[in-house]
């Protein structure tokens, strides 16, 4: 859902990655309309690889579980520049690590975990260029692993947010579920979950991620997604929507709860002016179109946790990409129509939820053994990670690409 | 929420309808963020007016209940072309009957029931330019007391429609509520009508019929809405639109029910081309518009349907202009939404149920009195209307301006 500004796929910057000579595992793809999103884990660098990528003689035949200090590593490409995404693969010898089994068979070792929709369309791509066999999880399945996971090992990582202020939630393992995950990719899901592995897709828009950068690109010539999102924070959408008191003569209409600045029409004043698209200012149609867009999701997403009884409503996707006026729409959208009854909440690792399914999909991947012990919270500081937070592994924002700190336990 | 090419409002028509000498009574106003609507009835022209525009004296002091013979006239205007509104109203004298009574004070004929949020905006307008004064009925009472007389008074007045088939419903009186009514201006309300006058606002859209307009003029440069319909009707969305089958390699995303074909996201396909707005087809743009913005009426309708457990949707405003493919749009996203287990319904006086329900509060309207004693049915065939249904008085689709012979009680 974004463009060309923000990746770190340039060749010099996937030459720098490249120097890293950490061991790798467990690489992940989620390859969406938009994005492909990829994580895999280095363990620090004592485990060295031989000149074929393989994992060398001395860990062969071991046993034991351990614990190993190393990075998960978060990295997007956009979907339409899937080359970029090959090389590094390519230069990095991800492919060789999709799993921890160092005694599978050669043919096993390049099987790499993908779910999305590109897992499918891509498959004989990555075959043909890379030697690479997609393991192909569902996208359902791979968000809700990835969300449970999420929201079960990683304090702090759901939080609200109101009038510019964020308040981080302490959420009960035991009262989790049912809960209404929205995902907001190109497009979007709404999944009612009720337990791990146990869900149902219930609704979704067409109006999502992809929506606000294709047509706000035709409408500005934005080049990035990033850039279109920073317009609209700078945007007036009262400029081209037409709000209650335009039609009202500035008076509220307070019968039905309506106040002379609610949007009765979004694009509605494009209507009744003889202007052209070149004589609005795209700050403005960016903010206009990004209010029409956070507002219809917080609105299905509202409607649908009622229609199931739900109390809690998780964002995620990477439309959102920690954009605080994105989230503040939203939040208020979900605020209004649920007459303040109903909350969103947003979750840290927004963009990387299906990843995070697919890569905990891996038999053996170390970080679901940690889950499931809950173990996370009994390292010690110093093997948990970033510094500053020693009860949370994944703590940090990811909405870029990025590493983290964190220790897995593996049995090999 | 269309633009220059339909209304009835050009000096040479004017001049042609003021030629007509009829008497003219109850004259109704909804002026909404886009469009005026005007309903007025005129007798058939026994009942001359002197200069003075006022009632002669032979009617005077007649207290008789007779059915009389005439036409109630439906018109549109431009909200943004006002002046041709009053202009039609001051040439044709209509601001002199207000309603029947002929017998009340002179400041009392100057006074016109209006609805809409115009209605306040524009009350100065009036006052000034033509001395009358507007006489607020509130926007949900008119739109919900007009559908409840056309849905009851009006036979065959509601249909469903799929796959180009219309398909007319009888409506039993006695089973008529609840139900949800859709009312699609430049913004959508959504209202649960229990009864006569019983009814809640429960939900609404910005994405509405201003948005269609408003974004297909930036997008397109259509000079109007029925241009811009009628460029949809031939346009293909899927040249924007990222489609399923374009995420998963042309497969279906059989696991939740999504076709290949289904829409993932509205302007989605726009991120990956390298195209600006110029380089696709104006056809092309105007569909997916009219496709985003039906589906996603469609789908809010049936949730807020759902939440109610209302069985019946009946989608009316002028947004959908009896036009095929935004019904079918409409009607193929509750489908959808619902499973098969509801079904949206249209009004053929769709763009009239405010400005109906807004001469309908006319203390002695006729019509009221018609409907409350369902005299409607009983009324000769040769005084019902038109002439080829007998049983129909208001057959005939209303998407543009026009007449209809029609009797009503009067009681003077």
């Amino acid at each position: 859902m974004e463009g060309d500004g923000i990746q770190v796929e340039r060749r010099d910057e996937i030459a720098a990655l490249n120097s890293s000579a950490d061991e790798v595992s467990h690489l992940a793809l989620d390859i969406g309309g938009t994005l492909i999103k990829m994580v895999y884990f280095s363990s620090d660098s004592d485990w060295p690889v031989d000149d074929e990528g393989k994992r060398s003689s001395k860990e062969k035949g071991s046993k034991n579980c351990n614990f190993v200090n190393g990075r998960l590593h978060f990295m997007k490409f956009e979907t339409r520049k899937i080359n970029d995404c090959l090389q590094f693969i390519s230069s990095k010898q991800l492919h060789h690590y999709g799993g921890w089994h160092t005694e599978a068979p050669v043919d096993c070792k390049n099987i790499i975990k993908a779910t999305g929709g590109g897992a499918f369309k891509f498959a004989d791509l990555f075959k043909e260029k890379l030697e690479i066999s997609l393991d192909k999880v569902e996208e359902m399945d791979s968000l809700v692993a990835g969300a449970n996971f999420l929201l079960k090992a990683v304090d702090r990582e759901a939080f609200t947010y109101m009038d510019g202020e964020k308040e981080y939630l302490q959420i009960d393992h035991n009262d989790l579920y049912p809960y209404l995950l929205v995902n907001i990719g190109s497009g979007v899901s709404m999944i009612k979950v009720d337990g791990d592995g146990v869900y149902e897709r219930v609704s979704g828009t067409s109006i999502g991620g992809g929506t606000f950068w294709g047509l706000g690109k035709l409408l500005t010539k934005c080049k990035s997604f990033d850039e279109l999102l920073e317009l609209s924070h700078q945007g007036n959408n009262r400029v081209i929507d037409m709000l209650v008191g335009d039609i009202y003569g500035g008076m509220d209409y307070s019968k039905i709860g309506l106040s002379s600045t609610a949007i009765a029409s979004s694009f509605g004043k494009a209507i009744s002016e003889n202007k052209e698209i070149e004589d609005y200012r795209p700050e403005d149609v960016a903010r206009s179109l990004l209010r029409m867009i956070s507002n219809n999701i917080g609105q299905i997403s509202y409607l649908n946790a009622l229609r199931f009884g739900l109390k809690r409503i998780f964002f995620g996707g990477f439309f959102i990409r920690g954009h605080a006026y994105t989230m503040d729409t939203i939040a208020v959208a979900v605020n209004f129509w649920s007459k303040g009854e109903a909350k969103a909440m947003f979750l840290r690792h927004e963009g990387f939820l299906g990843v995070m399914g697919a890569f905990m999909s891996y038999p053996n991947n170390g970080l679901d053994h940690l889950m499931s012990k809950q173990l996370v919270e009994q390292l010690p500081k110093s093997a948990c990670c970033p510094k500053h937070e020693a009860r949370s592994p994944l703590l940090g924002d990811l909405t870029e690409n990025g590493s983290i700190e964190c220790s897995v336990q593996l049995c090999l």
